[in-house]
């Protein structure tokens, strides 16, 4: 597949980079539809806003330039770009002046079950909790081992994700997805202050809801109101909207909020 | 430098590589004194430790051999091991089987001025939290962004260290340092259940103060009965021990208990 290192084709990287040695960097998973990114204003934002957190000094402009190439020469599929401070002696001292790395790997879309979309899917409770550093919260950065040792929870195919929740038993998000819920005929999410990934998919979903005049609150979630919930539903850039239908003992049946975000979502990740 | 990538000289590593992706692997930061390995066994220890709490399948014996034969070709300095779950597809779930990486990267022993071991060090306050997650807790895991912020924090060379405290306040240990207290002539340390790194040379100093008879503790620490101690020190496994003479208006002078330990380390580290 398709891999670009800082603009031009490579698949590798120097073992001195701090991306490895700590995780310093930040990571974007992209869908690319007809070589074009329906979610690229939104990538953008979130990349820039997590380098401004960790000051990293990356070229902005530079890596949109090559994020569009890559996605015209990819076509169909999914680029995963990751933005590293770069190499760096021994050390937790940011190198100055440091030179980011920019990796572009290509990746085909995922083949989900059509009915994912369709009935919606098994919530899997994993028992790892997300910590909270507000300094870290919302970004897609690369210290992602509470993801992977929530994911290594559950082999069941039934469950298509798990619900994470924060040291303190909040609903955040699930484990590649952000998670909403419908109220009384309004949305509502976790906020991400304290930890979670503010998907870009999330705030498509936070504006499309605006534009239908719904309401919306981002607010501390327990785990009784998620199951008291009209309508739960999934979301991330790649499938959009999976509805959720089961959660231990708690079963939905797909509502009608859940099916008109998913087909304004469909639509836009098609274009 | 010498680096050896999987065993043989390389310095560079497949961009799919989930010690990137994800921080998904460990490290160690090992001493190297005339091609020996002063604290070999507390290594391999945390190292044995850390892979099972990860699921990591790494061959133990295979790596330990790795280390010594690149430990008799380096004679002096810092060997760094990392340990990553390898390469994977897209996604957190990890790869079955998975084909663990191993590198091995070579620096010079750092050259700290000799006043931090004569006279002491101040620590800098910092003011990056360390979050609470007891799943990830005592381990040298790749997910280093808070260490990286913290270290950011502060450019004065006056503090050769920062203070980390967890979400609550309370007292942990350094950026790249564990940290002890002298009280009643005992030792105090933080019991590190929910964050921080259970270093190599902190595991030494403990069992070198029941040798010597000392009460040691190891649980909460507020940062009142920090600044109440009568003795404060810093320890890692290149430096051995720090006094700590100074963090914001307290000053301590370098007492007899810290310079007993002192030595017994430097002995230690130097054969």
């Amino acid at each position: 597949m398709l891999s670009w290192v800082n603009g031009a084709p490579g698949e590798q990287l120097s073992v001195r980079d701090r991306g490895l040695a700590y995780g310093d960097g930040l990571f974007e998973t992209i869908a690319v539809r007809g070589g074009r990114i329906p979610l690229l204003a939104r990538h953008m934002a979130r990349l820039a806003d997590g380098c401004r957190r960790l000051s990293i000094p990356l070229d902005l402009v530079l890596i949109e330039r090559e994020l569009q190439a890559f996605s015209g020469q990819l076509g169909e599929g999914v680029a995963k770009l990751i933005v590293s401070r770069g190499e760096g002696q021994r050390g937790y001292a940011p190198p100055q002046p440091c030179q980011p790395l920019r990796i572009l790997q290509a990746a085909p879309l995922p083949q989900y079950p059509a009915a994912h979309a369709e009935q919606g899917v098994r919530l899997f409770p994993c028992e790892t909790r997300l910590a909270e550093q507000p300094l870290l919260a919302g970004l897609k950065h690369l210290n992602r081992l509470e993801q992977v040792l929530a994911r290594a929870e559950w082999q069941d195919p039934e469950c298509a994700e798990g619900l994470m929740r924060d040291s303190s038993g909040r609903v955040i998000e699930g484990v590649y997805s952000n998670l909403f819920l419908v109220v009384d005929g309004g949305l509502v999410s976790a906020q991400l202050s304290r930890c979670g990934v503010a998907g870009v998919m999330r705030a498509e979903i936070l504006q499309q809801a605006q534009l239908l005049g719904l309401s919306v609150e981002l607010r501390d979630v327990s785990f009784d109101e998620l199951l008291d919930a009209d309508e739960v539903f999934l979301c991330n850039s790649l499938y959009g909207i999976w509805p959720v239908r089961a959660l231990q003992e708690r079963h939905w049946s797909v509502g009608p909020l859940t099916r008109k975000l998913q087909a304004i979502v469909c639509d836009l990740l098609s274009k």
